[in-house]
């Protein structure tokens, strides 16, 4: 998506260990009129797969997934959590996710109330990379019985295995932007 | 505000404790036409206060900022984090915050590049109980030199301190349901 990649050379960051912050309008300060466009060629995408509910994962996933909700007739969001709350209660479905980013594992949980095999998914969040977060949402959706009809991103890394791992898990994936190499501060676009 | 006095009463459950749980349409499962009119009730009250940022707080929180920033003429959201990650950096403003859910310590932080004396924040989060998570955000808010012209809550539990204490300090708290009692699994408004 030609708007996404101009965004990202013109607002993204560059650190060491190739690293691309985006954090001014996609996962810690969030341009929501912005968000609302990626969210649209989402909803192009995936018109014809009568998705009734998108699920994601607490942060930086929350946003895309909100603003898309009403490209799908108003489809319920429900996040997955990072760490079990005190009140969340035990009736949860569970998987074990690595982070990318911060080297720790952690247990992702959702309320069996509201993943169920009548639920016809979207999968979205904001990054894919080593896609460990996206095999935990696949995870708690299989065990809910839950039909997955698509996951999509923002960015892909597509440097990185996650993208490779999903496709041929077979699930159909479209990422807004796939960043192929990042060399000498220079972003190449697949 | 009626429509969600009604919600929590049709759709919320009581706990031992004097747990109220929206999770079926607030803070897990996220009902978002539906959160779109507690934010347009927001924009209503604040409409003359040049809101031009909204600070909020992961995760619950992200939602219900989303929506209303096209109430507020497509303002930037940003969430303050609740712990650190490594990609964040060390030019962040920090505050100390007491969960009363999980009763341990942790520290919101949030990048010195997205808040600034220039800005007119609106606070924003879904439920207000000890007050701590607001404290901690207006804190941040005031290292930044950053103007708070109100501050808005879905659900305020009027039996803690937080409202009183936020009223106290001088800001100008909306509260969309003020719950007072909660007494035989019977919820009374303010």
């Amino acid at each position: 998506m030609k708007l996404l990649e101009e965004r990202i050379i013109n607002d993204g960051r560059i650190l060491d260990g190739n690293i691309v912050k985006v954090d001014s309008f996609l996962n810690h300060q969030l341009d929501i009129k912005f968000l609302d466009k990626l969210a649209e060629e989402m909803a192009v995408y995936f018109k014809d797969k009568k998705i009734n509910k998108i699920l994601t994962i607490e942060a930086s996933g929350i946003a895309l997934a909100t603003v898309a909700s009403k490209h799908f007739d108003d489809a319920m969001v429900v996040f997955c959590k990072k760490q079990k709350t005190l009140n969340i209660g035990n009736d949860v479905y569970e998987s074990k996710v690595e982070s990318y980013t911060t080297k720790k594992n952690y247990t992702i949980t959702v309320s069996k109330r509201f993943l169920s095999p009548e639920d016809n998914l979207l999968i979205i969040d904001d990054f894919l990379a080593e896609g460990n977060a996206l095999k935990g949402l696949i995870d708690v959706s299989k065990q809910a019985g839950a039909t997955i009809s698509g996951v999509s991103i923002a960015i892909e890394k597509g440097f990185q295995d996650g993208g490779k791992i999903i496709r041929d898990m077979g699930y159909d994936l479209l990422s807004l932007a796939i960043i192929d190499s990042i060399e000498d501060g220079k972003i190449t676009f697949r």
